[in-house]
């Protein structure tokens, strides 16, 4: 017998009605981009909204995905269904941060409550910092309610998409200092809770002042709230109950006081920005190409007009 | 009596015929962007491509300046002209790369045969890597004819930068390796000429088998080309004539293989294309304002339509 490959709509479908092979099937074709891409974020996005995002990121090496394994344990332990979205920009062409994925599935892989998936860019139009977004969403609307976002790495992309969960979880070790020398100020800037994990090492004390001192140094605003700094063990456990309890405070905090509300109008004015700029982007690519541009870069090489003319002569058509 | 202020053209012309001050107040135009900047550019093209550029970059405290000043003493005593523009990425509100300037100024401030300026982004659009090139077409056109692209350090924009120069030096120092591990593939693949300055230092051989190894490593093509290593000593001017030596051998190489031809028609299509991108990204900052603008993101907001929706309605209108 024939078998009918399923429709982006059918799949959405029974991702809705908890098809977790059809939900895996969706977050792919999200992924790749293009039509069916869309299709699935315009069938997404009037059924959002009602789930809470964490994110969390550090340097490779500073655990996070036996952290994120411990609270994934925790939750269920609380009855609560957990949900990460793994993001890999350095390993845009084998689909994602498969070691984390495998180590932490062992886990939880025959848990119907936990569902964990890692994600690249391949297709997607504007990268992982737009495609992400989108399959928070897509987990959103089929009725996952606590989404982790894990970054592997602290690379100004990965932060800036942390950065943009309701809470952020920035995980440092005893002697951070070297491994996110690159972007430290960017992770201070995202932090609303610090994770010193591998806490039985040494260095604790120094590493709690050094951050207590760049908060105070940097004087952020955080919505009026105090970052707390929490010390972990992933391996055993140890600290994750306090450390749920933290997130779940500044979830309070910021849902009372009307700045979840406002960091995510903030978050999706920026996303709109940042879509009109890749549509232009595109637009461009397309744009540079064909006999007119052929013929305006011989005009810009023999000297007879200058580049600046030749794009605007190129940009004419469009309005821009 | 009062003054009228010189025109673009005026100062243009006043340029051209070896008018220094004339020419610090067009860089000054220039770098501030808006329509007299665009002027400048016009009148330029077509008066530039007789300059051959060197592009010199390395870590800050490599001794890229007092190396800088030695080759200036160096192209002095053969009676050539010396432009050197040092572009400061980090500086953007100050005016660029003030301190390295004015140290080289008291060496050079009362030769003729010597001009020094400094650069940072002001108002210019797209920012220093679309005003350098503009700047030098404009050196180019008054007559300048040996131009040193010097950047204050290795981060991604300065590489790009020196990376678009005729030559490319790299400045290194013994035991190099901190300081550039962030952009280290970025440099290898720029540099036509490897330099190790302050030579009189620990480390020199080690430093140069590990240049020797990253190369056969990264087995970059250089357009034929085997990037050379230099020892100089900035201070007492060591080593400057044979480095001087191997930029007259790297352009003479490539001029005969028409690889510098390529170099610079690739360079002008790049170019064109961060024009078109920049404009098109300058018109969708335009679009992103306004009263449909801002309904269409209470829309998005509502949940009544998805931000890519929403970025498409806006950019119907410019056939984007």
């Amino acid at each position: 017998m024939g078998r009918r490959t399923s429709t982006p709509e059918e799949l959405f479908s029974s991702a809705c009605n908890g098809d977790r092979g059809a939900l895996a099937r969706v977050l792919s074709l999200l992924e790749r981009g293009g039509e069916p891409a869309r299709v699935l974020g315009r069938l997404s996005y009037p059924k959002s909204g009602a789930a809470y995002t964490v994110g969390l990121t550090g340097a490779p090496g500073s655990g996070k995905s036996t952290l994120t394994s411990a609270i994934i344990g925790h939750l269920r332990k609380l009855g609560m269904d957990v949900t990460v979205l793994a993001i890999d920009p350095s390993s845009p062409f084998t689909g994602g941060a498969i070691l984390g994925d495998r180590v932490r599935m062992q886990d939880h892989a025959t848990d119907d409550g936990v569902f964990i998936r890692s994600m690249a860019t391949r297709g997607h139009l504007g990268g992982l910092s737009l495609a992400t977004p989108e399959a928070i969403r897509l987990l959103d609307a089929v009725g996952r309610r606590n989404i982790f976002v894990e970054t592997v790495g602290v690379g100004q992309v990965e932060v800036e998409i942390a950065g943009k969960a309701d809470t952020t979880v920035v995980v440092l070790n005893p002697g951070w200092g070297d491994s996110v020398q690159a972007n430290k100020a960017g992770l201070m800037e995202i932090a609303d809770i610090f994770v010193i994990n591998k806490a039985d090492r040494k260095g604790v004390e120094e590493t709690r002042r050094d951050i207590e001192q760049m908060l105070e140094l940097g004087d952020m605003p955080h919505d009026a709230w105090q970052p707390p700094i929490v010390r972990t063990i992933g391996t055993t456990g140890e600290g994750v109950p306090e450390l749920w309890d933290h997130i779940s405070q500044h979830r309070a905090t910021i849902e009372s006081s009307g700045a979840l509300t406002e960091r995510r109008s903030f978050r999706l004015r920026e996303e709109m920005r940042a879509i009109v700029t890749q549509r232009l982007e595109q637009r461009a690519k397309e744009l540079c190409t064909g006999d007119r541009w052929e013929q305006l870069q011989s005009e810009v090489l023999s000297h007879s007009i200058d580049p600046w003319a030749a794009a605007d002569e190129m940009l004419r058509g469009i309005g821009a």
